[in-house]
């Protein structure tokens, strides 16, 4: 686990900690190199003690789980794929795959000769590749909940338009205290953030797009007064009237099977996906509008982030896909 | 004040009771009369005992502020305004001007021939009639947020489509405890509610049609962990292209000198309007969509419900409209 | 599992679903019997119905959980004991063990020829009497976190007086919706409650006896803006002065190889035992005044109750005490 | 109003602004000067752009608020005072009578000879000396909860023993943001802090003594999850049996005509005192172990601080005590 003193390298380590099928080696941090992970996230309980980056020794390992800002991600999982071991890497670093968008949106690529190597870790969406892959990027958390809410209707060209309004609790602007995190901004606080674009939207696009579904996506997130959580709430205009019959059968039939997708007959809340792999999702039709809802409800830093990307660690080794994460 | 111990009410009587130009004579309950509202609402001060309503002795007063629920509230309104009586009516029972369009979301209408008589209570649109009304609806705090969001649209034509997402605190919800509103379940957490179809949406598109603005509207509440607080964030596509400096003058020629109404530059936070009279919007061109996004934040008790009842019952008295409020 | 509609028992049922050693045969409830367990409590994903309580059928176990309100559980334990069913009860109906006592602070004992049978649950303190009990009594939650704080003090005869200040999320008012638990009352709220005596009062003062420390104890609970989580701090007038090592000497001695008391050098916060079956524990000298200040931390549904119930029922089946709970 | 950056300055900014009794001439800030007080602080709306301190021209006023960090604010206190300003200082400079105690508990003192100058703050305590006084040294918040709480006894020298459990909301930290501020880990919380000592037991201490309660008291503060808000329990060993008509009646007689002290008969819960200069007081005898129990809740920007300040600068300008505070 390298980069385990953010939010999401510390549950990545206790999840890999707690696994039944993996072995956690090591956990490593620059600024707190040589403080126990246990004195940094006391609730978690992982017996280690944070090291240096020691590309050598640290890649001694079948896989490692990258949790570094972007473009600071991408040099390490290069060193560490060419040593032979399998990476899953949760920054952005190798979500998009096209460099042009992931330049404007984030900075000049330092290693952008992995692209067509890195599979997307939408695991519901990429199952069989994810399997075979040497470099995973794990998805943003709103492109996890928005696309796996909007797959279906994309699949199925029902997508005219779609309004996509997103909300999370404060953990998803990371641990770096500022005063946007501070309780007394937060807490008792409703806000929307980046309204002129967010640089999850193109993560969106680019995937409806494989979907059958190129367009424009609105996409608007709010920073809600929550710990962990995040819901999107999606209006899609549909290319033609659609029957709740049709809906309801379109979702069942898309995520039959699915040991992390559930389907709900009532809005989902993101208390119920509380720290769970699960990702919650209603879809109805609005007969006022004729408009199609569908709102999708996950954990920002599990499906959202760290549990996800063990989901997909557990395809990459053969193991069962929900080792570890029920 | 007519029914005094529910959020609402409890809020009126305390904005009144504090009032330089109003004198609160009484405050009434039904199953807690004999309590003093300062048992019931510590924080509010107001050194008055709720008493049962008795039409002939609260009659003799200039004006009353009704909050009781719908259907209960127009018999009331009613009896005080054959009386002489002056009303600020909370509920919606006079916020619709169509019967029918009243008789499908509520019940029975039990005073329709009142419905001409009233005054849809959003100031800022409605100030000149309100001024000369004798009963005046008090909009609901989604249709207010709306609305005042919107109006510069609607007016200008600008308006093809519209989806409105609305987040609001627990207070919202109202002062008889549930399982949504203990803190156990409201606590960390988002759910959309009313997902089919919320009742202040035909007020909404009542208000809009009256602008210029006949469409039908997509409009979603969600209840957010948090107390008081309202934010509806608008999706509007536009009947043709806007542009940001044609919008920017668009708001500020419709607010200018509003009292009430900020323009924000930055994305609105519920915290910046917790209880106060205001309603902070921001209203952007979003360049990747083309849409218009427009938020609006108000507290819903205030602003939203017994805030902006004073601020009508200032205009209705020949009082400056900010008295009592800033 | 009976009575699992509360939080309490809601929460026994689901840690014995997932329990490797146990399976849970059935979930009972009065109100909501018919209803599956998943409506109720969609975050647990129990996936049995609720039924309604049939002895004789549901007597068909090796071991039962009863989550009933006080003096209504004691009739069922006794029914189902007197079936061959070994039974840990969530209820206070079994904790003291003088009849006295619990019919001063609670109501007349249903089965009081029981008394003497139940042993109470508190684990680390009663693990050998539980092992071979028929009838285990779960402590209270305060108990747990007050019992465990002081008991090394109460053997070494160090208490001469101690004031207990009790701070517990609104999860342990229960589930019924009430004014308190309405999150426009419990949000952003600290209260003192029962000030004038709660009955978790006599509980812990009869453990402490039992150590040796037989005295009145001044125990205040307080009611705080959270959902989960419950902080004990007790101030200590000590019998002779004691230094900070032979403090820390005594609780390590304590508690060593305790699997779920941890021992802190730091201040101990809920957020650290949160949905865990730790409790967490820090002791110190204070220098200024001398008294002895033992901070104790856990999670009230959780070693506070639900999980600290598993942990017994481990115990009187022969797993492994930690089974089902890490 | 000098240092208006941090929470305490900001508000007392506010307070001023809106009162009808003074004029708000200033606002500084040293890293934020240039900014215009709303973008900073948008919810008070104080139309003043803060600025760099310019001492010739910052002192041609009658009063100034101070609002520095101990140490840096007895420069600028000495500076205004010399010029002839009359100063509300709320840093701890001059809260301590005894040089030594000051500078045990925080650092060398740089104006101690202004030291016998400072009147304390706490108004109820100290309202002549406050109404005559050239420089008011503001109370810490715990100091201001607990003082008032305890004074009745102590002057009736009722206390032999006293422990201070003290709770507050994150506010109360400032508004740097820390680890421990950021909502993901004050939020969902309780944890104690500052355990072997909190620098405002010495000025507890002293008010006390001054009072005739000469001891050492066992001070202990938490930080729970809400924003604004403080309860201090105080649990006194009294010197002898104390009956519960006599402790109603000390209080009684103590507080009458108090403006600002509210004596209750139920526990105080912090929400009845948000935002208000009210203190809130429930003082009983526990009959089960013979102590006296004193609950004083605040907020502790407010009356702790701000508002205390500003109750205590109408004293010295001659002003209604509650002008501007009601």
């Amino acid at each position: 686990m390298l980069g385990a003193s953010g939010f999401a390298g510390a549950l990545a380590a206790y999840l890999i900690w707690r696994h039944p099928g993996f072995e956690l080696t090591a956990v490593t941090a620059r600024a707190e190199a040589g403080q126990p992970l246990q004195e940094v996230y006391p609730r978690y309980r992982v017996p280690l003690v944070l090291e240096t980056l020691d590309l050598d020794r640290h890649a001694e390992v079948d896989a490692a789980i990258v949790a570094y800002p972007h473009a600071a991600a991408a040099p390490v999982v290069a060193a560490m794929r060419s040593r032979g071991v399998r990476v899953v890497d949760l920054s952005a670093d190798f979500r998009l795959a096209d460099l042009a968008t992931y330049e404007r949106w984030y900075t000049t690529h330092p290693a952008p000769e992995l692209l067509r190597e890195a599979v997307y870790g939408l695991t519901e969406l990429h199952r069989e590749a994810i399997a075979g892959a040497t470099i995973v990027a794990s998805p943003g958390c709103y492109p996890t909940a928005s696309v796996l809410g909007l797959a279906p209707l994309a699949r199925a060209g029902l997508i005219a338009d779609v309004v996509i309004d997103a909300k999370q609790g404060i953990s998803g602007s990371g641990r770096t205290p500022t005063a946007e995190t501070h309780l007394s901004q937060a807490g008792e606080n409703i806000t929307p953030y980046k309204v002129d674009g967010h640089r999850h939207t193109p993560e969106i696009e680019e995937q409806l797009a494989l979907l059958g579904a190129d367009l424009a996506v609105q996409f608007t997130p709010h920073l809600v007064a929550l710990d962990q959580g995040e819901l999107v709430s999606c209006y899609v205009t549909p290319t033609r009237p659609v029957a709740q019959a049709e809906l309801r059968e379109l979702y069942s039939a898309s995520y039959a099977g699915e040991p992390f997708v559930e389907l709900a007959d009532a809005p989902p809340g993101v208390r119920e996906v509380r720290e769970t792999n699960y990702c919650r999702i209603q879809a109805l039709v609005h007969e006022h509008t004729g408009k199609l809802l569908v709102f999708s409800a996950l954990d920002n830093l599990w499906k959202g982030t760290s549990s996800q990307a063990v989901q997909n660690l557990n395809l990459m080794f053969g193991l069962a896909e929900t080792d570890g994460l029920t």
